[in-house]
Order: C-alpha cells, then sequence, then structure tokens
C-alpha cells in the first residue's frame, strides 16, 4: 500500500525490508479478515502461522493470583509503587538481572551458569537481534544463517542497521543439519563477492525446524568463529520448549565443557520469555554476551527497548521461585508433548509426514508429494490453497528461505485441543479430497491414452488436474462443513 | 574505558556517539559513588541532574490500589492475564491508543484532537525520537536543532541512524527564543556545506529552558516547514508539567486552529509519561504523525521497542478515568509551582537568577557572574566545583550546546522538600564564601596596588583567586558542615 506523504521519508522507512509487503503475509490478512472461532466463527480461518504458547499460561496466572506481592498495584506490594515506576536505570533492576540468570541456568538444566552482569534488556528477541546486529557488524557487512531461518530475522537484524543476511543452504537428505561444508561454502561464497563476514547466526532450538543443534555441530561453530574471527550469535528463545530426546544442549554448556578454548569474545546468546512462558506482551528480550565490550554497548542501546519496570519487578518475583519455575518448564513439557503428539500423529493417519522434531510449538511439515512441480510456484499455490480454502493460515517453507519447495511451518501451541483438532479434520478432509482427485485424474488420464485421436487439451492435462489450485472450490464440501 | 574485545564490534558500538565517555557523565560518577540521603548519607552528592517528577506520584499509588481490576495480577483482573500476556500487535491494546490519544487532548486544556489511529508506541521517548529519525532523514541528512537542548538528542537521534543535528544559536538576550532568523540562518549554513536539512526538532515546552514555544513561533516553524518541505517534530513530553502563564500551545492547536494550510505530513509529536507523570520506568514513549506513511513505518518499527502489555492495560484503565486524570494534572502543577517558586526565590536570596519559566522540573539557572572567564572553560571549572564540593550534580550549559558560558540546569523535582532545603542550603555558603573570597582578593589586590616595589606573583593574581577551583578545598566548612 502506497500512502500519501511516503515521498517525505527516509529510503529505509519508505523502502520494503520490513518484509511486510511480501505476499506472504495475505496468510495474515486472510486470518485478520475471517479469524476462527470455537463458538462464532468455526469457518473462520485458523491461525497456525504463530508461534505462540498458550499451553500453560493458566500456571503462571495461578501463580499471580498467589503472590500479589509481586505486583506493585496490589496492596501487598504497592509500597514498591513509587520506587519501580521511577526506576530507569538501563541496567534493569537488580533482582531481575538475578532472577533471569539463575532462570537461564536453570532452563538449560544447570549445565550452564549465567552471570548477572551480562544480562542485557532489550525489546523481545526482535530487539535483541537488531541490537546484536548494530553492536557486532557494519552496514554492508553479513551474517551467516543456516536455511530454513525465521522469516523476521530480514526485519530484525538487517532493516535499519543495514547488514545482510547470507544463507548457509541446508538440505533434507540429512534433516537439514548444519554441516561444516556448508558453512563453509557460504562463507567463501561470500567473500568471493567481496562481503566482509562479522557472523553466524543461528537458532536453537531451530525455528521453523523444531529440531536442536547437536553439542559437536555446536562445537564445530565456536571453533570456526574462534578461527576466522567472526560471531556466533546462538537464539535459543525456545531453550525451554524442548519436550523429547534428544536433550537440549545450549552454547553456554559447549564453551565451558567442550570448547573452553574459543574465544568468548565472539560468543553471544538471545533469550526471551516470549515462547518458553508464554508473554510475548511483555516484551522480554536478552542479550547475553562474553564480550565486555558488547555488553558495554547494547546496554547502552537498551535505552532504546527496556522491559517495563513493572513487569521487571513481576517477573524478578516469579523467575527466583525455582520450586515453581522447576514445576513449569516440567509441565510445559509435557503439554507440549502432547500437542505434539496428537498432531503429529494425526497428520501420519493421512500420509503426511513432518521432520522429526522435539522442541519449539510448531511441526515442519513435508507436503513434497501434494506439489504440481518441484517449485516454489508450485508450493506457493500449494499455500494458497490451504489458506483461502482449508482455512489454515500455515507459512510456506520459501518465506523462511527454504530452497526446497514443500516444506511448511505449522503452528500448534497457539490453539485449544478443539481448535487443532479442527484444524486437523481439515487437514484429513483435504488430503483425502486431494487423493480422490488424483485417482480421479489418473483415471481420465489413462482414458485419454485410448483416444489418442482426439484434439490435445493441454489445459486438461493431469498435471494441471492434480494442481492444489483445481481441488477445491469455495463450493466444495469440506469448506462447507466448516462453516 | 577500553573494554577487551572491542575491536570485534561495529565502529558504532566501539564508537563514541552514545555520549556516555562525556566528561559531563562525571558529575553522575560522582552522585553514584557518594549519593546524598537524607537520613544515611547527609554529606553526599545531591542529584539535580535528573529532571525525574517525584512530587505526584503519591496520587498515581492511591489511584491504583483503589482500582485493583486495572492489574492483570490482582483477583479482580486477572482474568485478562492470558489475553493480555499473549498480546503482541504492534498497534497496541485499542483502549490503550484510545485512552492515550483522549488523554493527550485533556493535556492540552481540549484544545487540540487526537486520532487513537495516529497513536504509535515505542520505548519512551528514548525510542520515540531514534524512530523518527529512521523514518525521516537517511544517514548523513540533519535536523536543526534550538540550542540549548537535552544532550541525549545527540545519541537518540544519531547514534544508530547516522543522522546529524546542527544547532540553531538562541541567545540569552531574548531569552533564548527560537527567531526566524537563527532558524534561516542555520538552515542556509547546513546548505552551503551541502548538508541536507531534513527537519526542525523542538522541544515545547523546552528541556533545558523550562520556557514555552509561543503560538506565533510555532505557526512560523509549521510555515517554515511546509514552504522548505522539512519536518517538524515537536517534542512534547512536558506538556503536563506547564504550571503557570502563559498558557501552553501545542503544535497540535497550532496546525489545527493558526496554520491550516501548513502541510500536515511535516508534521509531528513526541510525547511520554515519563515526565508528567514520573513513570520514567513504565517506558512509554508515544509517537503521533500526521503523516500516514510515517504512522505505518514506525509501527513497524514499534516492534524493537513496544510496551510491556501489562502496562498498557494497566495505562488504560488510569488514563480513561478523566476525573482523576484532570485532578492529578491540577494537582501536579500545584505542586511544581510551590516547588519552582521555593527553589528560584531561594536562589534570589543570594542573588542568583533564573531564567524566566514556567513548565518542566528544572530551572535554567545564570551563574554568569560567578565565572572567572566568559568561556566554556571556566564553565566546566565552576561545574566541577559545584559537583565535587558543593556536592550538587547540576548540568553545565555546554552540556546543552549552550553557546553562552555560565548557564546551568538544576532539576528540582526529583526530591523532597528537606532535599532540596539541603541542597538551597548548600549553594547559598557557596555563594557567600565565593563572595567573601572575592572581597577579599579584592582587598589584597588593592594592597598590593601599594606595594608595587615587590615581585609580581602571576600565580596569586585576583583572577585566580577568584577562580571557582580555589574558592574550597575539601576541609572547607561548608564541606563539613553537610557530612
Amino acid at each position: 500500500m502506497a500512502y500519501q506523504g511516503i515521498d517525505l521519508l527516509s529510503t529505509k522507512a519508505a523502502g520494503d525490508d520490513h518484509g511486510e509487503n511480501s505476499s506472504y503475509f495475505d496468510g495474515w490478512k486472510a486470518y485478520d479478515t475471517n479469524p476462527f472461532d470455537l463458538r462464532h466463527n468455526r469457518g473462520g480461518v485458523i491461525q497456525m502461522g504463530l508461534a505462540e504458547n498458550q499451553l500453560s499460561l493458566d500456571l503462571i496466572e495461578e501463580w499471580s493470583k498467589n503472590h500479589p506481592e509481586a505486583s506493585i498495584c496490589t496492596p501487598e506490594g504497592v509500597s514498591q509503587f513509587k520506587r519501580i515506576a521511577n526506576f530507569q536505570d538501563y541496567h534493569g533492576l537488580p533482582e531481575f538481572r538475578k532472577a533471569m540468570a539463575q532462570f537461564m541456568g536453570q532452563v538449560r538444566g544447570g549445565k550452564a551458569t549465567f552471570d548477572p552482569d551480562r544480562v542485557v534488556m532489550s525489546g523481545g528477541a526482535t530487539g535483541a537481534q537488531e541490537t546484536l546486529a548494530f553492536c557486532l557488524a557494519n552496514p554492508g557487512e553479513a551474517f551467516l544463517v543456516p536455511t530454513p531461518y525465521y522469516p523476521a530475522f530480514d526485519r530484525d537484524c538487517c532493516w535499519r542497521s543495514g547488514i545482510k543476511l547470507l544463507p548457509i543452504e541446508c538440505h533434507s537428505f540429512n534433516d537439514f543439519r548444519l554441516t561444516k561444508e556448508a558453512l563453509v561454502s557460504a562463507y567463501d561464497g561470500a567473500r568471493r563477492q567481496g562481503i566482509s563476514v562479522k557472523g553466524i547466526l543461528i537458532t536453537n532450538p531451530s525455528n521453523p525446524l523444531g529440531t536442536i543443534t547437536d553439542r559437536d555441530t555446536l562445537a564445530m561453530l565456536a571453533t570456526f568463529a574462534t578461527e576466522h574471527r567472526v560471531h556466533l550469535v546462538c537464539d535459543e528463545i525456545y531453550a525451554g520448549s524442548v519436550f523429547a530426546t534428544p536433550e537440549y544442549v545450549s552454547i553456554a554448556e559447549v564453551i565451558e565443557r567442550d570448547v573452553p578454548w574459543c574465544n568468548r569474545d565472539l560468543i553471544h546468546v538471545v533469550y526471551s520469555l516470549s515462547k518458553d512462558f508464554g508473554l510475548p506482551g511483555f516484551r522480554v528480550g536478552i542479550i547475553y554476551s562474553y564480550n565486555d565490550a558488547v555488553v558495554a554497548a547494547a546496554r547502552r542501546m537498551s535505552s532504546f527497548g527496556l522491559v517495563s519496570s513493572q513487569t521487571q519487578y513481576f517477573l524478578a518475583r516469579m523467575l527466583s521461585d525455582e520450586e515453581f519455575i522447576g514445576r513449569f518448564l516440567q509441565e510445559s513439557k509435557c503439554r507440549l508433548v502432547a500437542r505434539h503428539e496428537r498432531f503429529t500423529s494425526g497428520l501420519r493417519e493421512v500420509g503426511i509426514g513432518c521432520l522429526r522434531g522435539n522442541a519449539g510449538l510448531f511441526s515442519w511439515m513435508d507436503l513434497r508429494r501434494m506439489l504440481r512441480e518441484k517449485t516454489a510456484e508450485a508450493e506457493l499455490e500449494l499455500w494458497r490453497v490451504i489458506v483461502h480454502q482449508v482455512k489454515l493460515n500455515v507459512s510456506p517453507g520459501t518465506s523462511f528461505h527454504c530452497r526446497e519447495p514443500g516444506w511448511f511451518r505449522v503452528c500448534h501451541a497457539n490453539m485449544d485441543d478443539e481448535t487443532m483438532e479442527v484444524a486437523l479434520g481439515r487437514i484429513h478432509d483435504f488430503v483425502r479430497q486431494h487423493q480422490q482427485r488424483r485417482v480421479k485424474a489418473e483415471r481420465w488420464a489413462a482414458n485419454r491414452q485410448l483416444r489418442l485421436s482426439l484434439p490435445h487439451h493441454h489445459h486438461l492435462s493431469p498435471a494441471h488436474l492434480s494442481s492444489p489450485l483445481a481441488l477445491l472450490s469455495p463450493q466444495s464440501p469440506m469448506v462447507r462443513a466448516t462453516s
């Protein structure tokens, strides 16, 4: 959309690097204009594009009720109101940093320790990533990122800072694992183009894969970073959402135990409470850097996105309740694994596989066999059908810079059980209908082989009929069944 | 301070443009290492460099106690916990934007109206200024700012965005008023240097002057902006802290009533709750732009510094209580005027004048007559004495880019009455001692005239003796009296 007055803006503000004009936002628009509601709009679009954790918020709500002293707005806590309302030190409340450092260790099973003096606040992981980009690279310099990767990194890391993200291509044949060969290839490729590589950015657990990075790979990355004097930024915002084996390994643990010789000045962790706790509204992003100069610079930059002191105060109390946190993390994992199992087994019933994941709030769904052809265009065609006709806002792999078409990220922790069952039901119907059409089309094609004398109708070829766009019409029984 | 690992940082992060290595931070360091406390450290440094409003927080605390439903952490409000904790729409809670728009009108006496759809959140006024810089200008382009101006604008507007701030020189002879001549001179000067001027940035009420911009000047600015197609950013974060006549006029009112022909796409207002409410910890910054494209771009950028939804929820309820807000603003003004009167009349008792102010949390104190000579160096000498020996952390005019030496900003709303009296007492003692020394020095000089045959001791010249550095020793009675 072109606004009046846009000619008066800066190049950055007037440009499209924020990513919101991407066609991938069509799914969100479809959801926004017709959101599913269990009671009031059962025909609406179900939001499966939002990595949000609604499964365990009741536990936090309960804790909050039992701890009125944690709020500065209750009779029990209001004596702190003035002090907290006026608190603007960008170091943050000492008790908040202390509790956060302790909690970050607890989330990682006590296998790494965190120093409160290295905890820097920012406006969510969004702000944390941007701050690190500003701290670590100059405009035009680059970070390498294994694909598929979180699409908003392009906005978070690049839009205002002017740095570049360059892909490290990963592939399904080895479950999208990041190999040294792929890393070296991306690094060398960038240098051949004259681009200065300043670092590597990974998500561990991975968004969108829902997998974790193994210890050897982390050690390889830290070693590579040390040898090439490039930074290693590990976004660990799903560290508390690992719900099955293999056990989670944080870079914090690896540099303590496995590669103690690595250059810690190059290692930085991003954390947040948005995913593991389901508190994105609270805007808590954390930069944890082992580099003193980065801690100092990031803290200065944190003035642009400090956490509300009201929220710091509340969280300081909650996070330092170790018994509650232990119970919360345990229960949250149980609920995540149950949801994950139900969803992926539901998909298996109709022959849909997912990458084997053990973390996160989503699955990386393999619909390669449903593509008309192995192209990004075919993936987007299928995606539009899923969004507009199946009415599920899932996210296509291409939006994650995945080079292999046919993968989709499907979030399933941002809804209740019943909504998830509706979503699964829609997928079942869709797949069965797709199969029936394919069978029909194949029969038709077989018959056509017998009528070779007839003129050639390219637009009725079997390939066309198996195109997802042809599968459903707005009047299809499946769509009506849900309205 | 040089950190290990700093060579691995970006140029911006490793540089000094954040301003914290400026010598002006010495005053803060002096305060931090020895903070005054009425009961426990009466010899400490009193913080008068912090424009913080502690005078009326008890009213908000009281409101909070009486409105438990405004907190999502009380039995009365906890039913909203899940919805709010999960709320991450960067438009903000609709009720928050609505209440903020209504409140912004109320603060301006109902003489301007604000549209909730133009209210964009940011991380304090700090984040708001940076966001506008990113939106309105490219690196290397400039905004003109009348001097003296808030020192942290250099960080907020320039550090990460790369834009420049160029001074519009204002002078004491006309009470530092911004004239069209000064504006044109700065504008033409910039253009002669080949610098592209993208806008004008003012604070109204002015920080540090404590004065307001009159209607004619605002109309002149809007007209100039329209004629030259440059932006006009009005930082109005002290709009609710105008405590005496003349009445406050907002740019919002001027473009509605006085210059309706101006190009509104160029007009932007910054607001915050940090000053008028004394809630800097809550990190509420607001960008209110009349330009649709800026609203859209700034909203996208607000992802880097959203207000915590917990805080949005609380404030939405408080700000929409119009009766309370009316009472609060009235009472806050009464307390501000009382404090201002007591402080400035206390200064007058020892012959110290201030620029006649009617707004803000500070006074612009005139110590020109106490300077050894009319230079920035002499101002800093005097300042160091005030900080280290008088033990008041006031802010020297040079730190506000004031070209006329001898002015100091003194904050007086961030302390209780008793602390302010201690501060006044110290100033009284200091001035009297300064006067006594001067009289002695003059007598000595007169005597010296009679002993012309003696050798010349340059280091004992009267000028030297009247240097503030010579006035006090750590053992001076005044310093001990306060310990």
